[in-house]
């Protein structure tokens, strides 16, 4: 394996190394904040929309950035340059710093990875099987590290021979873990969830797209059975088909023309060919 | 500052060594469970209890802890020697583990912290402030580090001239971030919350308590405002008076006979004089 870097506050340090403090707020309170983004060919996509919510959440949870956003860029180009590794995943992640009490907010640790990414076009064709379950994800807007639940259902995952699942609420169908919903009805709306959901970058670009009846609105859990198709979207997947929910097929159980035109048309928008 | 040690999984190093690495899934997705107990003059308190919650916190978000009883008994008498703090609190946390996509469960990690800790009886006359807040934890029953809600909420109880946060919620009166809650009706009767709460050790031994009329039982936000006085009970606080909630004061204001006479027969079970 390559030699990795990470950036630990104002130090670059070897992957293997990159440790913090037990003290830390993250490792006592699971408190933190994160944003993750893609390069391709050696450029950020959708950076200053990541950025935009990365200074949010921390905003929202009482953590300053500790780099102003002119810095946070360079330090970005400096881990991409040191890294050379084009096509990539970063993750940007703030804690809530190292407590003297394990309870009050210290000068938050800012950590940043980066690792090897690249598109594989054939999981669109293979698509997923959602399975559902009844969560409201805790300050749904700010992508906190919280994902006590998502990672506590894996086996639950697997039981219901499904690939991910879908969390929903009073206020209808939700969305998953870390992918934003959508379903295409018969009248070839798309709609994605409204409330109480992470505002995917992804979804973002997709509720602006022209050529297509997007909206943002409540998905009620029996609408489920009667859409033509269904897609999650997120940084990683881009766009990948919902073939199944609780092991009822969804359309003709394959991928949707109107879920390809998406695909495609957001393939395009990242430059990834 | 005299010489502190951490056990992390199987060494003891030097608190201010105490790291892990950043891929951990604590600090990664705020995955993690934990258990807190006191020493008095040398001695845990009531440590079967607390082992035997973070053994069953540990199962029930499928992390197996990395020793077996004895062997985590024999480490915690070892760090207990080494530290000398004869009154203190000792964490017991486990995380999620090295986890190389940065999602799936590993090995755990496991860490053990011992801080001085001595009882201040002054606290008890003075009493606490509460404030509620709308808010129901997920996995209430689990003891994991998810303390975001309860940490972001600082602000808030400052704001309210408050000492802690109560949350509330569908099932009514719930805990706070640390402590449960308790109310003594005019008869006398000691009730606290039964539902979607995290089981204190304090608490479960108030309800074995013989000379008490105790009872778990739902808790409604319009008995508050009637009762007779009301306190908050945790391994560290032991047993609080709330002395107002939301700036209503509660029975005369002041720390009452029966929250007295129940804070006495826990310092008699702790051996506190």
């Amino acid at each position: 394996m390559s030699v990795n870097y990470v950036l630990i506050n104002d130090d670059f340090v070897l992957k293997q190394d990159a440790s913090i403090l037990i003290s830390d707020l993250s490792v006592q309170r699971g408190y933190g904040v994160f944003d993750f983004f893609k390069t391709v060919r050696g450029e950020p996509v959708f950076l200053d929309d990541h950025l935009d919510r990365l200074y949010a959440s921390a905003a929202d949870m009482f953590l300053q950035v500790t780099l102003d956003r002119k810095a946070l860029e360079k330090v970005i180009r400096q881990l991409m340059k040191k890294n050379n590794l084009p096509d990539s995943g970063i993750r940007i992640t703030l804690t809530g710093g190292y407590s003297e009490d394990g309870y009050t907010i210290a000068k938050p640790n800012l950590l940043m990875t980066q690792s090897a990414l690249t598109f594989d076009k054939a999981g669109f064709e293979k698509g997923i099987r959602l399975v559902t379950f009844e969560h409201q994800r805790q300050l749904p807007h700010v992508k906190t590290i919280d994902y006590l639940q998502a990672i506590r259902l894996q086996h639950f995952i697997k039981q219901n021979n499904a690939d991910d699942v879908l969390y929903h609420s009073a206020s209808g169908m939700g969305e998953c873990p870390r992918s934003n919903f959508f379903v295409v009805t018969n009248n070839d709306e798309i709609i994605t969830s409204d409330k109480n959901i992470l505002h995917g970058i992804t979804r973002k670009k997709i509720l602006q797209l022209t050529g297509f009846n997007t909206a943002a609105d409540a998905i009620h859990p029996e609408q489920i059975t009667s859409v033509k198709e269904a897609f999650i979207t997120s940084t990683t997947k881009i766009v990948l088909p919902v073939l199944s929910i609780n092991g009822n097929t969804i359309g003709d159980g394959k991928p949707g023309t109107v879920t390809r035109a998406i695909f495609n048309r957001l393939l395009s928008l990242q430059g990834i060919k």
